[in-house]
């Protein structure tokens, strides 16, 4: 036998980018968290020590920060504060091009939201409150050259807590030998979302509105999670997924997975309280955690969009 | 020389309530983490193992439950979803007027926001989003009996992450040989700001609306934060703590600490690309730490209300 | 287009498991944290919200805790505290043969590490220190039936801590227009590995000592982080692989992940104070990320023993 | 009424310190987290904004770096690796001696411990391996001048987890409406162990040797929550504050604050499986919470050693 360097890769990880537009008295915020990976021709690094192909990821730094001002020809943030997607974008496209040995890009983006603060009545023109909440994410990949060039752009977020006090049942259900759980009409649901979702070729041109598709995915994904009467959190997965494709333009495939945070009805009766679905206790651990992947069956699968 | 015990208390920490209220079809969340502490005659129980004064912290955890559906005599939540402050008095009451050795109680909570979902430009009716960003604080201190009895109620926010884009100097600092920092009069000020006011006992009587001093003082914090030209956090947090005192009836002290969450402007001017005060890395650590107690001149000092 | 319901799987997370031997007077611990993932016919569950053939997430909570005493037919714990990947065989084993629509199973383990009290020079028979540092994985996967059944076990570290003061360079790489790095042939080198690797099939035999495995390989990594002098981190993974593929019977497969945790120097020359690599200010973010796979070439590959 | 800025503090947190010993191939590490907090004559920066008299907490941190090489007078660290209640006492002595408004100043140090790499069996010169488990502290606070001046050294812990699977009751507690506990004769007991110990003057002569004390204090600590057969957490609370008090010289006050980590018996007999005392869940919320400070009598109380 022999043994191989089977895989590799590297870059710079949380990169905390905050990036104002002060053009004029009304400022903007963009606050990033931001990883790049590079994947190509490394294997010396590791087989013999031999660094000269390796960009150092204190320069993926510093590109990673310059392009939050300037991207490539006065494009990218230059022109005013853009969709998180079109920056990773055009990061991900100058380290292979730029960049001999870089075969492959990947770049990662948490984005925290900011609110602005309200001051008698009136936003405030340079002072904001983080929001909290979700966070939104993109994680753009490009691979290859010429025809073969593949880019695929995965937007999502994470942290999404959701929850409904009524209209969820779990019921007529498996029973084994260590089932002891009882059936419910009527139960608390609750989790914290992570959904991701892939968007087709045709939002790759120019003008495609990202931050108007990811307010349309998220509204659609917090409705049918309201709206839909839920025989367990495996189907209301399903329905938010379905909606999302069918009703957001380039959306073809979604990924959810939800942690089931389990609310536990406090037993009162033994003090003589009654509880009529009132008062809960929220647990920690364990959590249900439901996963569920829901596509356009016409698009073709594209695994190098998911590989981290 | 003899060795003593010199000082206990012991209660109950985080206990993770919802509470639900759902006599309409529009139901209400209250969403609470809930911890008691309680003092008084425990020391058996420490030095020769007697527990027979002692309160379980399990039958602390069953109050702390049930007092969130219905309080003494169908007082606190029974009559629908009250102000935090006044299901931690309810608690903090019962405690020390039902339990013989219980001399004082403190009951502090953490209420965690939450948004209705809006579902076709709607609020929903029983479904909600997690707000995140700042969590509400109560810490409610009661001690001793008949005229000598004390009753403090100390309001207040956490996790209040503020920034302002400009509007803020430091310079004209005092120098030694240590000091490198360069006076800048224009930079990003951020904090993640801890605040907690003490109201006086006008604010004891029934009716007192809690919620809505809290609605001001947080108002009054933020609006102080972003107009105040800052030549210091030191400055910014001596105004926010003044008007609060100042502006919201009943409030009497404040105590602030604000971490000075530092943006470094990233220097691109390394490879030809202008960076004005737009293009900035968000530290995490080390942070500045300032810290302000504010009051009314003429209220009592009272320390009991902020021993932990 | 249609959309399809294009792969699910679902479990419970996270179950808090300790397990003590007590059948003498020295007790023994086991404290672990366990994820079940059940995949096979659930799509009905997903798409018209039957839940005939799911079994309940408590359900598998409740296995986990049985099997931690005893497992099938009186084996598992039940003969003494056993290897995790052993137990975490029984577990999947028995999801997939005892539940019709299981036609797979993953079981994913966290091991918290525990030492003796020590009390007057010795070991305490039932008190114990938790330990800290890196916490011991396992990954176990079956999957189909009779002759096709495929089975994995991935062992594994996180949070293992490992730094060197000397023994470390990073020079001659790849400079390009955003390149400032200097070149350094003595640095502070630091990482928190990730470390899992992969078991042959012989491994799945009776008596296979999975514990002294895991202390190999552990020995392993550690030796040679400390021994290779360091062209960098990516030289110094592949060492670390490649000795635990070639002196470790059964490891077939190891996968790396490993921040470079970034150690600055501290200019302290401004004050007049020599620093002469003694003094570092140990930076939060951004950090190196550096990965690496190294295989036997004549072992096929699983993805399945990888997948989440 | 007027309202007045009736307390302020301020300082620079968490700084990263790391600090190697290299005089020798055998080098030592020491890994700190230190925050200063300097009190005095800074109203104005309130007040004002007049920041003359305020040493800008950036000058603190090169501080707080330059005394981890070099501290006065060719003392500290500069002799080799040293006590950190000692860093922490330089430290504070010099900015309350050398910055002019500064009359108070309290530091408080977080150390982490790292272990020499094994290699072979022998432990290797430059390679370590963090040990995770327990925190040493310490808070050093000095304030006023001449014969007035307060000098004090707390040290303590933090994170020390400690369990026992036998020799704990609970039971003949103080039963109200709401107690549903059972009583107990044999329970798991657990808890996160934070400890503080001031020390008295005479530990601040040269050459008392903090190191050794700390190893005393936790050897004690450990000792006694083994082997003191325990009526509740609070009983083994007082013997080891007792024993550390009476056992270790130097050590006048204790204070103890210890979650109690309930671990709960799975109840496995609905399945037909015996669990006696051998399989628990380790539940994360809530928590008892018990709390003790034990003290030589004939000792002067001392507030300002434990102010934050």
């Amino acid at each position: 036998m022999a043994v191989v360097l089977a895989g590799h890769q590297y870059g710079k990880a949380e990169n905390r980018v905050v990036r104002f537009q002060r053009d004029t008295p009304r400022h903007e915020i963009v606050d990033l968290n931001v990883t790049s990976t590079l994947r190509g021709d490394f294997a010396d690094a590791y087989l013999t020590g031999d660094q000269s192909k390796v960009l150092p990821t204190d320069s993926q730094k510093n590109t990673i920060y310059a392009f939050a001002k300037e991207g490539p020809a006065g494009q990218g943030m230059a022109k005013g504060i853009v969709a998180v997607e079109s920056y990773a974008l055009d990061l991900a496209r100058h380290f292979i091009e730029e960049t001999g040995p870089v075969t492959g890009a990947r770049i990662d983006v948490d984005s925290y939201r900011w609110e602005r603060a309200t001051v008698s009545g009136r936003e405030h023109d340079h002072t904001w409150v983080r929001a909290g909440g979700e966070v939104r994410t993109a994680a753009v990949t490009v691979a290859g050259d010429g025809p073969d060039r593949e880019t695929h752009v995965v937007a999502g977020l994470k942290d999404l807590t959701l929850l409904k006090s009524t209209g969820s049942e779990f019921k007529d259900f498996l029973v084994d030998g260590y089932t002891t759980l009882e059936p419910t009409q009527d139960r608390v649901m609750a989790t914290s979302l992570v959904a991701q979702w892939r968007y087709d070729a045709t939002c790759l041109a120019d003008g495609f509105d990202f931050d108007a598709a990811y307010d349309a995915v998220r509204a659609v994904l917090v409705g049918q999670f309201a709206t839909v009467h839920s025989l367990a959190l495996q189907q209301t997965l399903w329905h938010m997924g379905k909606a999302a494709v069918e009703s957001v333009p380039g959306v073809i495939e979604v990924r959810l997975a939800a942690p089931n945070k389990h609310h536990f009805l406090y037993d009162l009766q033994r003090f003589g309280v009654e509880n009529a679905g009132e008062v809960f206790h929220a647990d920690d651990r364990p959590y249900g955690l439901i996963q569920a992947v829901v596509a356009d069956d016409t698009a073709p699968a594209a695994p190098l969009a998911w590989e981290r």
